[in-house]
């Protein structure tokens, strides 16, 4: 039986989100066993409940914890919960608590997978060419990247596509200011000599920032500082638009009557921008499925996250990426 | 008398767009002596008319020429016009020919400023905190940036702010992967260093890219190849929400009749995302203004540009950048 470890604290919406996102879970997916880590008296709904497993921690991470709380907070529903994938006793761990103390908790608890030169931060974004989502990694794990890394994160992120987005032989590109070869920064030029031998990945070849949310392609490479970028330039400017948008329609009375009859359209619009839907971002390469749900996760969200972990860990990830990684080595 | 150099070929719509703008520039700033660089029978006319030159070429440089087409083409419009500012017959040059071609001919034929360490394409971003322009660079003269280059464009971009936006004191930030000091790339946390000491840098600290557009910076540096990422993202992030708007207007009959009750606030909406309002991107560092009209330039646009190598010209940022990059080094 697949199990999860889940820390059920330190999100800012609190557990009650949570607890209700696992009970849903839990009716809809009764093969898991999950292991809850959190406060005894903010997880009572769960107690008799058959495959739901609650354990009792005293600390609770702050979003403004890093990495050296990370390691202090030794009884943190968080790290207890990281522990349990550590210890085997559980194959994925989700958390929606602060990214800084979550991310290095994992790296240092769980290690690196056999034959990861370094784990990736992956984000999901919409396409809108082709009406899925794509992965991009590294969106921050690492703040620089060998070529020889960057050229991990196509076969890593070809697993994803793989297993999450049901993607056959996954089409990947390499971020750069230019669509032609030879265009990159120094690091993504060595990357793209490599990846164009590399028999285990799709290589399409460069792609340019503008063209990520209308491109062929199902995983965009690059290193974590440009990952960052691309990840929070693209939210800034959708969230910026969203704003300019709530303005243009609360003008006056005309616009507001205006948006009653786009408001379905409105919807759809902002669904597709929604993080909520995709379950947050994802760390791969460590030993053990880790994700990580936005810190404002509602209890859809942190549903979303669930899924996404129950679907990484059946899709045995870690283990397919060190064998892929290895033949990639052999070849 | 100042005078600017003119590319009047070159651009994708062709050079009456450009006879266009130069003409109405002429009129209104007649105080410019204007050379004109272009085949004789597209320029026409332009002859005959008191401050302006028209000087005979007989090539042009195409959209996808890249550095070595541009020191091949002597005998083109863009070369002729770049070397009457290397000959000091004019303090700058504007063109809307093909990116690659202009920037490596006017880096190659100009030659760095006095003190400037490597120069730097200049983006303006409009700001929708302040209701102004903030100033991004490098957004891709460089694909890679030592951090002391980084702290000379703070420097540089703070001129540009000041000539340009009228901004007294302008505010520094440093593009990261996280707000707090110890973020961001290898050569951002060192130019971090740089910039702290630096006393005639106001400077704010990093910037997420998230942030950008709603800051409250007038400029943000960054190394060539992450300011490309950003800039481009964000161009492609605003261009997808804008064609997912007009599906969503589209739809059906009362969407349509929506859209006419929100058509100005949209109209006032895309404008601010308009690149044809802010005259283009411009090299800052090399011994001349530069600037560069967007390729698709209509004649408001090409205009924009003429009147922004005005505004440096006139506000003499060359003299000025080396001045102050020479005290910053003596303080």
């Amino acid at each position: 039986m697949n199990t999860l470890a889940i820390d059920m604290m330190g999100s800012d919406l609190g557990s009650k989100m949570s607890v209700e996102a696992v009970l849903r879970f839990h009716k809809e997916h009764p093969e898991f066993h999950l292991l809850c880590f959190g406060k005894a008296e903010e997880l009572n709904a769960l107690s008799g409940q058959e495959g739901i497993e609650v354990i009792v921690t005293t600390e609770v991470m702050e979003m403004t914890d890093g990495a050296l709380e990370a390691l202090r907070k030794k009884d943190s529903s968080m790290v207890k919960a990281i522990e349990a994938v550590r210890e085997r006793r559980a194959s994925g761990v989700v958390s929606a608590g602060g990214t800084g103390a979550f991310l290095s908790a994992s790296s240092l608890l769980l290690k690196k997978a056999p034959g990861v030169l370094r784990p990736a931060l992956v984000a999901s974004f919409p396409n809108f060419k082709t009406g899925g989502h794509m992965a991009i990694l590294d969106v921050g794990a690492s703040n620089e990247n060998t070529a020889e890394e960057i050229a991990q994160f196509a076969i890593m992120g070809s697993l994803y596509a793989e297993i999450v987005e049901n993607v056959v032989n996954p089409k990947v590109s390499l971020l750069a200011n230019g669509s032609e070869e030879g265009k990159g920064s120094p690091n993504g030029k060595k990357a793209y000599e490599i990846l164009k031998t590399k028999k285990e990945v799709n290589f399409l070849g460069n792609i340019e920032a503008s063209n990520v949310l209308n491109g062929d392609s199902d995983v965009i490479v690059t290193d974590g500082y440009s990952g960052n970028v691309l990840l929070k330039a693209t939210e800034g400017a959708a969230k910026t638009v969203g704003k300019l948008l709530k303005k243009v329609f609360l003008k006056n009375l005309r616009s507001k009557i205006a948006y009653l009859f786009v408001k379905g359209g409105m919807r759809d619009f902002k669904a597709s921008f929604d993080s909520r839907k995709t379950g947050g971002a994802l760390l791969l390469g460590t030993n053990g499925v880790v994700v990580k749900a936005h810190g404002n996760s509602d209890s859809e969200a942190f549903y979303n996250a669930l899924l996404l972990a129950a679907r990484l860990v059946e899709g045995e990830v870690v283990t397919k990426i060190s064998k892929r990684l290895q033949d990639a080595n052999n070849a």
